[in-house]
This record gives C-alpha cells, sequence and structure tokens, in this order.
C-alpha cells in the first residue's frame, strides 16, 4: 500500500453508508487520516472492523477503524467528504459545523443535483468541491461493504477549474488505490449523469419496477427514454452545459448490454427506502423553470414519482411498525 | 311509456355491456325495435331478460328482450349503436358488414378520440355518428345493469351540424326517459371530456391507484393534472378545436366535490380488464404530432399507461389461467 508522502490530511467521511465506507476505507488503507461518523454501524465496526470485498480485488480489511458518534467527536478536518443520502441532506445544517476550521473543504459525493449549492449557500461556496462516482456496491451487513465492479471517482471545483487542492485529492485517491480524476466542469458532468439517470432511475420505478432491459425492449417506452434524455439536453444547455446531441445515443448504446440492470432508485424504491427524487428530479425540473423550458416528461416522471415514492415509503414503515409492534 | 308515433328505426346494439344495455334497454321500453348482439350474456338474457336497476328510478324490466348470438342473426337495419370497448374495435370490421343496407347509421357510444374516424374510414363518413354518454352504470351481473347516476347523451354527426336524423334519434331517446341532446360539433365535446378523462383516468393508474381526491390533494399531481389540460386544450385548439381556458378551472372545480371518485380506467385496471388506452391516449397524442405540438406529459403518461395496463392485463389473464386449471 503507497502512502502519500507530503498530503496527509485530517479526513471526515460523513454518511458512511456504501460508498463512504468505500472512499473512506481506501484512504485509510492507503495511510490517510480517515473519521468515519457512523450511526447504526458504529459498535460493530468498533468491534469488528470495516471490510471492503470485492468480485475483482483483493479483500482490504481495517481492523481499527477511527470510527465516531459525532461530529463533535471528530472536531476540524481539512476535507469532509459527504455521503449521506439527499434525502437526509438537512441534517448536513448540524453535522457540518464542528468539522470546520477555515480552510476546510466540503465534498460532496452525492447524486444529482443542487447538492453543491446547498453546501455553498451554508458554508461559502469556496470550501465546496463535488465528486461523481462510477461504482456498483452493495453494504451487505454492517461494516461490511461489497463491492461489484467500476470504482472511477471524478472531482472539480463547484466554482471553476480545478485548483491545487482538487488535484491533491485527486493525487491521494490514486495513492489509494482509485480510478480518480479531475474534471473541468463539475456541473456539466453532473448533467451528463443525469441524462441517464433521470430517464432510467425514474421509469423502472414509474412503469411498474422494471429493469433496464425490459425499458429498452418497450417502443414506447424507449421512446419515451429518448424523449426525457432530449428534454435533460435542453435544459443542461440553456443553464450553460453543453452536451453534445450524440451523447444520447451513447447512453442509449451503452444501456443496451447491461441486461436486466436495477437503477440505484429502483433498488431503494423495491426496499421501501427513501429515492432521491429532488436531486434527481425535482433540481433539474427547477433548472428548466428557470430557463423557461417546458419539459413535459421530466414534470410528469417528477410528480408521479414523488407521489409514488412516498406512498412506498409510508407502507413500508407502517409494516415496519406492525412487525415490532 | 310513451312510443314515439312515427320513428320507429330498426336498431341493432352492438356491445351489450353496461352502456349498450342501458341506452338499448331505455329505448326497447319505450317501445322501439331495439336488437342485442350479445355473448356471455345472451342464455341468460333470454331466459331472465333485462334488468335496469336504478338508484333514483324504478327499475325497468324487459322479460323479453330480442337478444341475438351474431350480427348476421340481426340483419340489416336502420340504426347501429356501438357499445363495445375501443379495445376490441378491430371487431367492428367483420361485425358491422351484416347490419347494413345503404341507409344505416352507425352511432359510436364510445370514449375518447378516434372511433368516429375508424368507422368512417371503413364503412363512409357519412354513415358515422358519435354520442357521449354522461352516466353511471355499472353491470352487476348477467342481464342486470345498476345506474348509479346522470343519465345524459349528446349525439352529433361525426361531419358537419346535426342533420334530421340526428334529432329524429334524439327525439326517440327523450321518448326513452333519457336526457338526450343534439350537439353542433361532435368532436369538440370529444375533445372536452378529454380535457377530464386524459389527466384523471391517466393519473389514478400511474399515480398507484389514487381516487380523484387523493390526486386533488397532491399539490404535484394537482399541477400535473392541470398541465396535462393545457395540453389537451393546446391539442384541440391546433386541431381547430377551441375550448376556453375557464373549462379548465370548471373542470378542475367540479372534481372536487366527487369525494374519492373512481375513474372508469381506474376501475378496469383494477379487474385487470382492458383499458381504452388508445382512445383516450394514444389518439390525443397522434393529434399533437400532427400538429407538431410536444405534448410532453400527455406523451409520458400515454407510454407509461401503455406499459402499465399490459402488464396487468396479462397478470390477470395469468391468475385467471391458474384458477381454471
Amino acid at each position: 500500500m503507497a502512502t502519500p508522502d507530503s498530503y496527509k490530511p485530517r479526513i471526515a467521511v460523513v454518511g458512511s453508508g456504501a460508498i463512504g465506507c468505500y472512499y473512506g476505507g481506501k484512504l485509510a488503507a492507503s495511510g490517510q487520516d480517515v473519521h468515519f461518523l457512523m450511526r447504526s454501524d458504529l459498535k460493530s465496526v468498533r468491534k469488528h472492523g470495516l471490510r471492503l470485498r470485492s468480485t475483482e480485488n483483493p479483500e482490504v480489511f481495517l481492523p481499527r477503524v477511527q470510527a465516531h458518534a459525532s461530529t463533535e467527536e471528530i472536531g476540524p478536518v481539512d476535507v469532509v467528504l459527504i455521503a449521506i443520502k439527499t434525502t437526509a441532506n438537512d441534517a448536513l445544517e448540524t453535522l457540518i459545523p464542528p468539522l470546520l476550521h477555515p480552510g476546510t473543504t466540503l465534498v460532496t459525493l452525492q447524486n444529482g443535483l443542487g447538492n453543491e449549492a446547498f453546501l455553498a449557500k451554508r458554508f461559502g461556496s469556496r470550501r465546496v468541491m463535488g465528486a461523481l462516482c462510477f461504482v456498483c456496491l452493495n453494504r451487505i451487513e454492517p461494516g461490511v461493504i461489497q463491492h461489484m465492479g467500476l470504482g472511477a471517482i471524478s472531482i472539480g471545483e463547484y466554482r471553476g477549474k480545478p485548483k491545487p487542492r482538487t488535484l491533491r485529492l485527486v493525487e491521494a485517491l490514486c495513492q489509494a488505490g482509485i480510478d480518480a480524476a479531475a474534471v473541468e466542469n463539475l456541473i456539466t458532468e453532473r448533467w451528463r449523469k443525469l441524462v441517464w439517470n433521470i430517464p432510467f432511475n425514474g421509469l423502472a420505478i414509474a412503469a411498474g419496477e422494471l429493469t433496464t432491459d425490459l425499458l429498452m425492449a418497450d417502443p414506447g417506452l424507449k421512446k419515451l427514454v429518448r424523449g426525457l434524455m432530449e428534454e435533460v439536453v435542453a435544459i443542461a444547455a440553456a443553464r450553460g452545459h453543453e452536451i453534445p446531441a450524440s451523447y444520447i445515443d451513447f447512453q442509449i448504446e451503452r444501456t443496451l448490454p447491461m441486461g436486466p440492470y436495477r437503477p440505484s432508485s429502483l433498488l431503494d424504491y423495491m426496499a421501501a427506502q427513501p429515492v432521491e427524487v429532488e436531486s434527481i428530479w425535482g433540481e433539474p425540473l427547477r433548472e428548466a423553470r428557470k430557463a423557461k423550458l417546458d419539459a413535459g416528461r421530466l414534470e410528469a416522471l417528477y410528480y408521479l414519482l414523488k407521489r409514488l415514492t412516498s406512498d412506498r415509503l409510508a407502507a413500508g414503515q407502517s409494516r415496519k411498525r406492525t412487525r415490532t409492534e
């Protein structure tokens, strides 16, 4: 395991689900000073450590993890990796302040749009960076993360081009064995990711719990996938993020060999977990309105998902209540 | 029961579900010469007659009904009342010809758009009339129709203003105790009805089997209802059917006192019966395309419904197969 010589920031991971544990765990294994905020997994990780299993690489086992019950306990750090679900963003207003010193950088690894803006509004835009994670992970039990493929991460500044701090973080991730790269325009990259996520994550739920291959095999839904992608590209362009039209074909082509793939939002929905409706569909729709664009397909999908996911969540909670009573 | 003195056409009812039995039965009870094409209810009606029960009016009992197993058995008639589900329209190509003489009029009592055009293309537009039924009915067992409210019918020519034949049919229906009226522009009336049916019948299914009061109580879905209504009004206008914008408010207002109402398409969906997706959503969308209008909300709803309803139908049929095997 290579250890970076010069760059040894104090790092906090807020949101120690699969994403937080994976990237934070890899950094810790490479010798970085990583502190995890943990809730349900705290006891187990303190006792048994953290395991990153992989179908591709040898297991990474961290017997002793700096796991904490609160951000007060962690105290000020140089870098905060934020990996909680966007549906819980409100919690960041109280979780982040104990971690801050004047130079603390906040890096959101979260899905969709609006997370950098959320942090910038509350903690100042100079602090904010963001990252897109291209990785298939599953938390299979407390402290055990299963890696199922990919692993790349793209890191950029909320405002402007990569800075020395961006490159330092990229370098630290690379030293930890992660395929990390700096991106010139983070928000454009977010829009590019949404070109796929908006139709597939959404229709997989709204069309009756369908995998991507079934969506693509249905001529009407395939047309709707393309129509949604065109709306997303048009909104992005109107907000200053040019995406070439050929990117739509690329995204459709790359979906075909995926087989019976369940997008992450469908997995959340089927498990009666919160679905990140606002960051994936709500924010892009609000961007369309700012641009005075009529994005009818996106609007229909957004309002349907908002309802379907909140009904499913409520049904799941009432089932849970019944079981424990 | 008043009997019209002069106008005694030979009438066939094709599609003896609730709508066909109700209007046909009322006409027969008033002394008209009505012949019913029946399938599953034939034996029972021949034996026990036809009953029209009502929460508002005395029961109409027809002990002897002219019920037939085929249109060949009925032979040529003056008026055909068509009340099969639009999902079975293809059957009309073989059902109608035996009923025709040179002056036979075809009156479609079916839902949505495109039914007059379907008949006109196959049997000549001069023959074609249409009717909009505003009535709540339920076929509760073979030969027994429960009337639960309303009952009005608006009749018009497919092409042009009402003719003497239109008024004669209206008069015969009025004599049968039905609130019938002639309409100046039938297709405009169809679009007006779609302003309500497209959002409410559709979202009731796509948003997870919701009654109209729940749709209206959800701020997002209420917005989507209005957005869909605006699209329908815009498509209608582009195709030459002006509907005032105030009609949207009227349709929303009138929905509020309905309470937990299940639109007919939702009832069909819940019973795993075919839903009239093409005539209610497909045809209006195709009209939008002819007008080069982007109706994104309608398109999203159409493709979702197409999938959801066909999956439900298939699931229902496989359940039925399992039960009978």
